[in-house]
C-alpha cells in the first residue's frame, strides 16, 4: 500500500479507475484478484472520497477501502478529491489523473462503461479515456491563468488541493504530493489497453474474465465496506439487506459466466477489434 | 490431398466451408496459411463445383482448386455438388456437410458471413451452421420417404449422388464414397468453434488474423484460378483485369490490418463473447 | 388436459409454442404459472416429439411433458410430429399449427426468440409467426397436388400423420384428429398478441414477467423431465449435473428480475411499440 | 399495357415487384408517377393474384390492377401465380421472376423492405433480390429432375403453369407465354440498382422521393381497388372505412416528407452507400 | 397556477421539463392533457425564457406560456433563467432543477429525447437526468468557492437569479424564491420514472400515449403562442404559415398513433425494460 | 488566401473545420480538391495551432498549413487558438467559430465524425455542430460577466486573443481581427448542410466522394507537413516512416472507393435522410 517508496513497486500492470470506493469491488474485483494471482501488480484510483453517500463518512470509507484493497491484493490505492455526485470531465480533473498515470505507468487501464445509471460512472468513462490520451502528449495543454473558465488553472502546490489525495492507509509514508515532485521528470505515458467494466450496463460484453476461483474473496472485499453493507438503522429503506448482496452479485457473476462457459465471470467491453494468433485457441464454445 | 487412407491424417484442425472454389482463397486463405505454418492441419469444403461461372468449367476449376489447395498447404479439399447459384439450406444439403464434419472432426469451422451480396454466400452461413449443429445429434433426423418435400430422402448410395463429390486431385485413391461407408460408425461430432469470414461484408469484425507473412502466398493461391483471373476475351467486361486483383485484395487486407495494428489482416466475426485470461495479454492498442 | 371434449374449455388465453418438450419449462414456465394463477387458461404446443435427444425416448418425454403440464397448471398440451433437429418453416408445417390456433383461439401466443443457438428454436420463431398470420386468412393457400415441392400437400387423414399428435395424458379421449374434423367449420383466427421468450438469447428484453412466487414450481416442472435432468450414465459428459440446473436457472431468473426490480423474472421481446394509459402507472424504477 | 408487341416498349427503366396487387400503389405509387412524369418507362410485377383476400376475387382484382396501372402511367403490369399468403423464396419462383427481368431489363428494381408484418412482403424482399442475382448468371442453375425437392423442376411449357401468368387486361395480345419463347435468346441481365420500399416498416429510410405533385393521383390509383376499399358489408370489421384510407396514407406521406423537408414523400432503403459528386448539391437541410 | 401556497397542491404527479416555452406543447401536450383528465396533477418547468427567439420577447412568451398552461390543465409552470440557445449541463444548472424537483416531488419526469437537432434539447436530456439523480442525494455536492470553474457557486439568494424564475400567472402569490426558503428542509427526492418525449427524433419509441381525445385542445395550447405562430411580417421566411402548423402536427400525431393502433399518439422512449403483469392485457395488436 | 479584402471572395461554398492542421488533409483533402475543380470556393478552419504535437512548432505548422492549403486549392485558411489536446465544447469556443461562419457563409460545413480516438476530434464534432446552430440565431446568448463559469466572457479585442488567429500566408493583409470589426453587421447565418468526415472511424459511411483524380495531389498536400511526416530523429518511435504514409492512406482510400465502385474515395456520414429525384440516377451498383 506504499505508493512511491520503492520506484519499481509503484509501476502497476493494471490500474482500475472508478468514481467511488467500492465501485471497483463490484465491477472488476474478481479480475484484479485474478491478475494478482498471475503475479501482476494491480492498482486502484478512486476519483471521489464518497462524501455524498447516505451512509458512512469519507474517513470511514477510506479505512474500508484500504482493507478492501488488501483483500484484493492491490498494491496501490489512492482517492482523488473530485466531488462525489458531480464528477465532471474537465481539463483540471484529467490532469489529476494524468499525474497518476505517469506515476504508475499501467499497461492496462480499467474504466467504467460509459452508459450508466449513475452520472459519475458515465463521466469517468470519458474523463478517464481523455486522461489516458492526454497523458501521452509530450506537450500537454498549458494552464491558462487568464481564461479560468475554459481552462481551469492547475495548482499543484496549493494546500487546498493537497489534502485531496489521501493515502488509503494512515501509515503510508508517501502520497501523491511526493509523487508530484517527481512528476516534472515523469515522461509522457499512455496505457496500451483501455477496457470498460460493464457489469452495471445491460450491454453485450466483448469478453469475460473467469473469476470462479476468486468470487468468495471478491465478496469479502466488498463486505469490507461495513458502513455501506452491514445492516444498520440509517438508510434502511434504500439499502439492500446484507444477505441480499451475496445473492445478487453471485447471480450476476453466474449470468456472465454462462455467456462464456465458465462458472463466474466479470464482463468487459473493448472498443478495438481483437487479434487472434491461432483459431484453435479461441475460447468459448460456439455450439 | 488424400482423404481417408490414413485415418489420422483426415482429422483437420480447421475446416473452411464456402460456396465456390476460390471463395476461401479470397476471404481466409491467409488465415489457412498461418494455421498451417503453426503445424495445424487445414481443410476446405467447397459446396458447389462452379458450373454457373461465366468463365471456365467445373473441370478446369477443380484442377485449379487442387493447385490452390497445394499452395495454401491444405491437406484435404473436396467439392460437393450443390447447384452453383442456388445453394439452399435444406436438410439434404445439411446432411451432406454432416458427413464431412464427422469425417474430418475439425475443432474450428470457418463459414462465410451471413450478410452477403452473393445469395450463395448468405445461404452457406446458415446451412453450415445448422450442419454443425446437426452433426452433434446422436439421433439425426430420419429420412422420411413418405413426406418427400418436407424431409427429402438422403440416398447415400445412389450412383447419381456419387459423382457429386469429386476428389480434387485425379490421383486421389479415396473419396467421400469410401468415407461414406465408414460413416455408419462415425460418432456424432460438433466443432468447438464456428467463425465467419467477413471480408466481403462491410461489418465490424470481432477479430483480425495477421496474415502479413502470407499475403504473397495467398495471392499466388488466388492466381491459381487462371480460368477466372487471367486476362481473356470472354467476359472481359465483367471481370477486373488481372493486375487489379492484387491491388484490390492487398488494399482490403491493409484496411483490416490497420484496424488491428498489423500490416495485412483478414477479418472474422464470432457470435460468442470472448474469454480473457490476462488483461495484459489482450492485443491491439487502444489509444 | 382434455383437448376438445368441452368446446369452451379448449379455448386458451395464452398458448406457448416451442420446438421441444421442456423448452417452454425453461423459457416461460413461470409466466404460464403466473397467468394460470390469474385465472387464465394456458396451453402448450410442442412441435416435435424429442426423438433426436441423446437421452430418453419420445414416449418417455411424452409422459414427462404431461406431468410438467400438470405442474404448470396448463389445460391443454399436444405435440406435433415435426422432425426433432430439423424443424422447417414450410407451408405444411404452418398449416399444422393453424389447426391448433383455430382450435384454441388464444389471445396471446408465446414463441421462442428468433436468434438462437439451436436451429429449431430459430425456425419456430418464423414458422410460428407465419402460422399466426395464415390462420387469419379466410382463404388460406390451397394445397397444390401438381407442384409437390413448392406447396407440399397436406394430408389430414393419412394414418402416418395421425400418431404424430399424441394426447399428453393417456386418458385424453380426443386428440387433434378429432379436432381436425371440426376444422372445416373453424373460422379464421389470429391471436391479438405475439411475444417472444428470449431467455436463451443475449438480447435486451422488451419486458419482464415477475415469476418470483412461481420459481419453485417452475423448477419442479422442469425436473419432471427425469430422462433429461436426472443423473445417469448415458451422455454424462454432455449434460449438466442435476444440482447445477437449479443454480443456473435461478441465476438467470435473478439476472432478468434485477433488470426490472423484481426478484425473479422471465424476459420477453415484442416487436410492437407499447401503449401507455397513465405515466404514473408505468412500472420499473428509472433511477 | 401491351407486353411484348414492340420489343423496345417492353424495356422498363423501373420495375416494382410486390406480393399483392395494391401493394405497389401503397408503398411506391407516387414514385412510379414521378418517374413516369420524367419520361421514364415503369412496370409492375405482382407475384400473386390476390386469391386469399377476404374481399374480391382474383378476377376483380386483375381488372382493378389494370385500371390502377393506367392511373399510375405504368406501361407494363403482369401478375404471376405464386400462392397468395404463401409466397416462398424457392428456385422455381426465382426463375419465374428471372424471365420477367430478362424481358424488361429494368435499370432499377423496387422491392418491399425485408422486415414486414405480412410474411409475403418479407419473402418478396429475399425472393426478388435473389432473382435479380440469378438473372445475371449466364449459366443459371439447371433443373434437376432427379432431385425434385432440392431443385424443383421448372416446366416452362406445362399447361398448368401457363395460366399462372395472366395479362392484366383481357385484350392484351401477348403475355409471358410468348415472352417465354423468346427467353432462350434473352441474355443474362442484372438491374443496376435495387431499392426497398419501406413505408410499412418503422425503419429509418436511406432516402425519400418527393411525391407532392402526385399524391392525389396516387390516391386515385389506390381507390381503383374498389373491391378492397369501397365500403361494403363483407369484412367490414377488418377493413378501415374508405374515408380513413385517404387520411392515413396522406399522414404517412406527410411524415416521410417532413424527414426530407418536402410535403409528401415515399421512403426507400438502399443497402449500398451513396456516392456524391458535389457536396453543395446534397439535398435535405441539416440544421 | 399557484406554486406553494397550499403545500399539498404543489406536489405534481407528472413534471415535464423542456428548454423552451412551447416545447412541451409540441412534444407531450396531449399526454399532459390525458394525465390531467385522469385526475393527476401536472407541471411544466421551462429552463429558458426564450430570449433568443426571432419572434416575440421573453415577456410575451411568459404570458403565452401561462395561457398555454391553463389550456393544458397544468397546475404549476415556471421558467428558469438558463440562456436560450446555450443550455449547458453544469452543476449550477442541475442544482436549479433540483430545487424544483424537491418542491414538486413528481413521480414521473418527462424530458426531451437526447438526440435532437436543437442543441438545447439534447442538453436538457442529460441535464434533467443528472438533476433527477442529484436530487436524491442526501449530501449533494457542496459548492466550492475556491474552485469556481469546476464547481460554480450556487447563489440561492442573489437578486440577479431571482427574476429568472417567474410565475406563469401574474397573480401567483409565490414563486421559487419563497420555495427556496423552504428548501433547507426539503428532503432528498428522486422521481420514480423518467421518460423521454421523442417526437422530434426519428427514433423507435418505447411506447405511445393515445392523445386522440385531446388533440384539438393540444393544438389550442400551441396556438396560444401567438408571437410564434400567428402570421406576421418578422421572420416570415423562417416560420411556417399558421395553417401548416395544424397539418404538420396532426400528421405526426397520426403517424405515431398508427404505430400503436390508435388515432393520434405522442411517442416516448424509456431506458428501462417493461414489466408485465398479465400477457393478455398487453396492448397493441401484433398481426 | 486573402481573407476579407474582396468581400465576394471570402464567401466559401464549403468550409472544413478540424482540430489540427493536417486533419483536413487526411480526411477530406481529396473532397476539397474535387470541389475546387468544380469551380467551388473552399475554406479550412483549424481550431488549434498544433502546439501539443511531438514534432514541429506552431509556427512551422502554420507555414506548412499555408502550403498545404495552396496545394488543395483552398481560398481561405485560418487557425483559432483553442488548446491543442484540450478542445472543449464551450460557449466561448462556439462563438469563435460563429464569427467565421458568419464571415464565410458556407453552404456546406465538413466536421470530423463524433466517435474518434483523439478526444479533440470528438469534441469538434459537437462543438462545430452547435456553432452552426448558434450562428443562425438572431439573438445569440449574451455574454454574462457576472456568471463567469457558466457563460465565459468573450473578449473580442483582447490582445492575447488576437495572435491566436493567424493568416495562413504571411502576406495576407487581413485576418480575423479585421473581420471581427465587420462582425457587428454580419447577419445570422446557418449552413444548409453539415457532413461528417468519417475516415478515422470504423463506421458505415452515408456516402463516398470519388477522389480518384485527386489522390496524388491530396498526398502532396499531406506531405507539405514536413515537420510531421519527413523522416527525422525526434519521435522516430511514434511516427510511421514517410514511405508508409502513402501506402496506408492509399489503401484506406481504396477500401472506401471499393464500397462505392470507384477507385479512391473519402467517406462521409450525414445525419439526414437523402432525397432522390430520379431512381435511375442513383449511383452505386447494387448487385
Amino acid at each position: 500500500m506504499n505508493a512511491v517508496s520503492q520506484p519499481d513497486s509503484v509501476v502497476a500492470d493494471v490500474l482500475a479507475i472508478a468514481a467511488h470506493r467500492d465501485d471497483v469491488e463490484q465491477t472488476c474485483g474478481g479480475t484484479l484478484l485474478r491478475m494478482a494471482s498471475r503475479g501482476l501488480s494491480t492498482a486502484i484510483l478512486d476519483l471521489t472520497q464518497g462524501e455524498a453517500g447516505t451512509r458512512g463518512s469519507a474517513e470511514s470509507r477510506a479505512r474500508e477501502a484500504a482493507e478492501a484493497a488488501h483483500l484484493l491484493g492491490v498494491g496501490w490505492r489512492q482517492a482523488l478529491d473530485l466531488p462525489d455526485g458531480a464528477v465532471e470531465n474537465t481539463l483540471e480533473n484529467r490532469l489529476k489523473i494524468v499525474r497518476v498515470l505517469r506515476l504508475l505507468r499501467p499497461r492496462v487501464v480499467i474504466l467504467p462503461y460509459g452508459r450508466a445509471r449513475h452520472p459519475d460512472h458515465a463521466a469517468v468513462a470519458a474523463l478517464g479515456y481523455q486522461a489516458c490520451f492526454l497523458s501521452g502528449l509530450a506537450k500537454a495543454p498549458a494552464v491558462r491563468p487568464t481564461t479560468p473558465s475554459a481552462a481551469p488553472a492547475v495548482r499543484p502546490t496549493t494546500p487546498s488541493a493537497a489534502p485531496a489525495v489521501r493515502p488509503t492507509a494512515p501509515s503510508a509514508p508517501t502520497d501523491l504530493d511526493e509523487a508530484r515532485e517527481a512528476e516534472a521528470e515523469a515522461p509522457p505515458f499512455r496505457p496500451f489497453k483501455i477496457v470498460y467494466a460493464s457489469l452495471y450496463a445491460n450491454v453485450r460484453p466483448s469478453f469475460i474474465v473467469d473469476i470462479t476461483p476468486f468470487i468468495e474473496q471478491r465478496h469479502a472485499a466488498l463486505m469490507a465496506y461495513r458502513s455501506q453493507y452491514a445492516d444498520q438503522s440509517a438508510g434502511g429503506g434504500l439499502f439492500v439487506p446484507e444477505e441480499e448482496i451475496r445473492e445478487r452479485t453471485f447471480a450476476e457473476a453466474r449470468h456472465y459466466g454462462l455467456l462464456a462457459g465458465v462458472r463466474y465471470g466479470e464482463p468487459f467491453v473493448q472498443k478495438e477489434v481483437g487479434l487472434v494468433d491461432d483459431l484453435t485457441l479461441v475460447p468459448v464454445q460456439s455450439i
